[in-house]
């Protein structure tokens, strides 16, 4: 006879580092029989799921509504055979993490599930450019959008969210930073709006490159190899007054980008 | 002869829960000398400090800034006295949380600092309803802001931010509820946009309101006790799908706010 039917818990694995992770989820992977991982999760945070089964789900990018339902399918019937499932995401499940489609597909199959928030990218990333997102008569409000649009969908006006922001932080931009950039100042953004790039934010390898809309409208399409953010606004003026270590991959891209490559 | 100065730690406490602070921020507490934490901490999260002498700073709302000047002050004075001092605010630093004024005193001072980033309550309150952030074809983006306007500051445009995203969080909101929600609609916003309303996202006495804009325009000026976000936009329509403890709270408070009590 089988077991009551599991818990599948949704969890935020945060921005990389594996020490960033809540406690609460640490302690959720120690006790899971099984984790289903998407491809960004730091190895070493897989790793603290010391007697689960672990199962990478997910690509980089892109990922095909097909393969989201095969992941819900499979969260299904792990919640017949196990007690304690958990879906690791990068980030937060509740931001760009696709985690409706998994809770209305566990919700219609009547399983039990939780969130477990994470600490998102982009916060991550102002921790470690020492640029804070909110500040009193500059920023008060920050928005986190995505330029990226699925299949089947209408372009959607994340351009007006971004100008109309205070600040914004784009997610899975990096790889169209010049069309983006192109399409902020056709609206009407100022070229000398400053712009972060943070790749691999939280990370050993992490890069930031500061630039300003005008620098990024003639950047390689693709910047980087790791996950990038894009953060745009007055804010970043101050960008390199708080970084630390990563001084020489910051020239070197900065010098990739620069406005005077700009044709 | 005094030791070398020490290193300033900004560190995010999360959105409530005490294990809903990363790893790291746990770790370095459990080190901490001196620990200046922010009134709305949970006290078993201060309590994490078990050698750090702990002193309670900040007011629970409208803190003024010859009070952050203090705090700026004790900061700078604790690191040339120890080791490691850490000021531990409620969620993420860098949103909302003022650190801008601490880092740049820090800096000015020649003292070492790193922030520790932590889950910001809208994340928590995502979590805790079910309902993502995001959501493909409905919400692209989502906007964090705050209507609160600092002493000699410019009203700002953080109607404009919300009336242009797809998804919206209000921090400190809830005591001018009605007047955001009349502002809202004057501008353009549907009445019938959904609204939900978290106290003490992610702990035991959380509450969620479930109302919309029109709804929220009737409401008593000062909602609840606790802190209080406001979330707004069509992903909010689901709210009460994905609710688990707090259906008698919600019943109560939503009777309080309904539309038919509306003048």
């Amino acid at each position: 006879m089988k077991a009551a039917p599991g818990k599948v818990y949704l969890v935020g694995a945060g921005p990389g580092a594996p020490d960033l992770i809540t406690v609460r989820a640490a302690r959720l992977l120690e006790r899971a029989d099984i984790v289903f991982y998407d491809a960004l999760v730091h190895p070493d945070t897989v790793a603290l799921a010391t007697k689960a089964e672990k199962i990478a789900v997910g690509k980089r990018c892109g990922r095909h509504s097909t393969a989201q339902r095969f992941i819900n399918k499979r969260l299904i019937d792990a919640a017949a055979r196990y007690r304690t499932v958990v879906r690791l995401k990068g980030g937060d499940p509740m931001l760009f993490g696709r985690a409706q489609e998994e809770i209305d597909a566990l919700q219609a199959a009547g399983i039990e599930f939780e969130v477990v928030p994470g600490v998102t990218a982009a916060l991550a990333a102002s921790a470690e450019l020492g640029i804070s997102l909110t500040l009193r008569g500059v920023s008060r409000n920050v928005t986190f959008a995505t330029p990226r649009v699925g299949e089947g969908e209408n372009t959607s006006d994340w351009i007006t969210s971004v100008c109309s922001a205070d600040s914004a932080a784009l997610y899975m931009a990096a790889g169209q930073a010049g069309a983006i950039a192109a399409g902020l100042i056709a609206s009407g953004m100022q070229p000398d709006t400053p712009v972060v790039i943070v790749e691999n934010a939280s990370l050993p390898d992490m890069t930031q490159t500061a630039t300003t809309l005008g620098g990024l409208r003639c950047a390689p399409e693709s910047i980087g190899h790791g996950p990038a953010l894009i953060l745009i606004g007055r804010v970043f003026r101050r960008a390199g007054v708080g970084s630390r270590n990563h001084a020489l991959r910051h020239a070197a891209l900065q010098e990739s980008i620069s406005a005077p490559l700009c044709a």
